[in-house]
């Protein structure tokens, strides 16, 4: 479903009707912030491949927590085209923010639904405290409010959270 | 197949043009309209990753009851754009309504074939009579007419049996 | 990706802005369209399932047919609706005929590709003569001339053979 | 993934308004490129099919080389038809290339990791150099300033490297 959605936001891309530099050139905002959610929506595959992995069973709560994590993943090609649109104010940067905070905390509900129903001390021990996880809320729930005194400085921290997940999480790689 | 039909109900979502709250208002009615078909979409598909889990084998006869089933949920993404456009009328109210009957009855359908082909009575004993499919399938066939009465009674029908099925199905899941 | 192709055909389903049986009534001939299209997707869906259960191994020669086969089929969303709204004109219901026959061949070669490349003698067994494949091909080359006749004979040409196929092919199911 | 994106490229064919050939004739550049795009995606497919059968575990720096493969592959639809609208100019022809150019390099990374990762001398051993990878990198590094020249000739050049990869790559099939 993430490749169906990431293929969702290539639809954005109207073909220019000229053949020029300059047709292409506004399309430039939607390119940069297609890189950024394909990142983010990149990083829940991942990270997503390697929890499914390591679970056995599918219950019905995983499906759902499963199921929740996808809605607000949904929302983000909406949110990309809106924000690569009004990249300098305040709302729809904050929205993005939003989607980007909910998913985050989704995916924490998810992760703490398989370490808890399949009694996944294997998995536990592997990963740890979810540190990394808990400081992307901080800086999400940080930028939303900064987003009505510096757009861009809320686009940064989405840019600086995107690069601290790129590094791919070898704890549980290494372990299993 | 759920997740793609998903997936296009996110399309419908328009980019406004302004960046302020008052032009997300529009989209509202579409979004919550979005949010219960999505329930209802997951719905379908977590009982389906129960069903199919049971299943051994997929006959020719099953592949069709399961086609039949998706060419109904197919048509939720129409369904859901319309009636969020008309909420207050009776005849989009009652198509939804129709579709989700459809739907409903296409997946009992789905269900007396995977038992009857596999003589599955591990499954049978599981899930005993169907009560909460039929229950909702009255639900639904009293929503159509009430939707020339008063349109958001039905509706209110429709979020029930939506609510009520959120609670998954422990009677698969216990047994197997 | 058949799943894909269904659900693109849906997108051509476009919102009516009125609440009015009238509104969908434009709908209509596409809504018949959808019908056959996905029945005529659907029968591919159900014998390629038969066809990959039974192949073992994957070759490159089989790929790339598989790969012809999904041309044909993706075709199918732009004839459905090029032919629903010009269903009594010659050319648009030919050309929905020709990708039916087009995709129809594809599957023959996939098919003898498959029995060939594993000397599937067991599926050959099964199968026999491919004499429902065969008709069907006649059946569409007739239809295609027929169109320029009287183009509601090429539509009940392709109806019938939709209707003959959706008699599931038990020989395979049998044997396997 | 690449099946969604090859669907993607479908929804570009709009309906015409007409039932004549002549209503058609527009849509044949959009056309031939598809044809030349499904056969560039389809070559990724298949190889991409066979790699991924050698590689036993998918680490995340596996993943992320797959990601980036499918970041380029997926403005494949966009130059795609951006190049059919403007196929005698060169700036929508170089771009094409130029995505192709990402692609193949982005798949050369993406082989080297698992080779790399797995240690996979049997893979090696299968594969030997791959020259046919580095032949097109040059072919289609050629094209792009020979666009500025004459855009057909680097089209041309696209269609022959497209026409070198349809025989299948038989080195790995026969080894494994």
């Amino acid at each position: 479903m993430i490749a169906i959605l990431i293929t969702i936001m290539v639809l954005e891309f109207k073909t220019p009707h000229e053949a020029t530099l300059a047709a292409l050139r506004p399309l430039l905002p939607l390119f940069l912030s297609y890189i950024l959610s394909f990142i983010f929506l990149g990083i829940y595959w991942t990270n997503h491949h390697h929890l499914m992995h390591i679970t056995e069973r599918v219950s019905g709560s995983v499906l759902w927590a499963n199921l929740h994590l996808l809605f607000w993943l949904s929302l983000v090609p909406f949110t990309t085209a809106w924000m690569s649109e009004h990249y300098h104010e305040a709302l729809p940067v904050a929205v993005y923010g939003l989607v980007q905070l909910g998913s985050g905390m989704a995916y924490s509900v998810l992760y703490s639904r398989i370490v808890r129903h399949e009694a996944n001390t294997k998995l536990h021990e592997a990963v740890g405290s979810d540190w990394k996880g808990r400081a992307s809320h901080v800086a999400y729930a940080t930028a939303l409010p900064v987003a009505w005194l510096w757009p861009p400085l809320s686009i940064g921290i989405y840019v600086a959270v995107a690069l601290a997940w790129l590094v791919p999480d070898r704890r549980i790689e290494k372990k299993v």
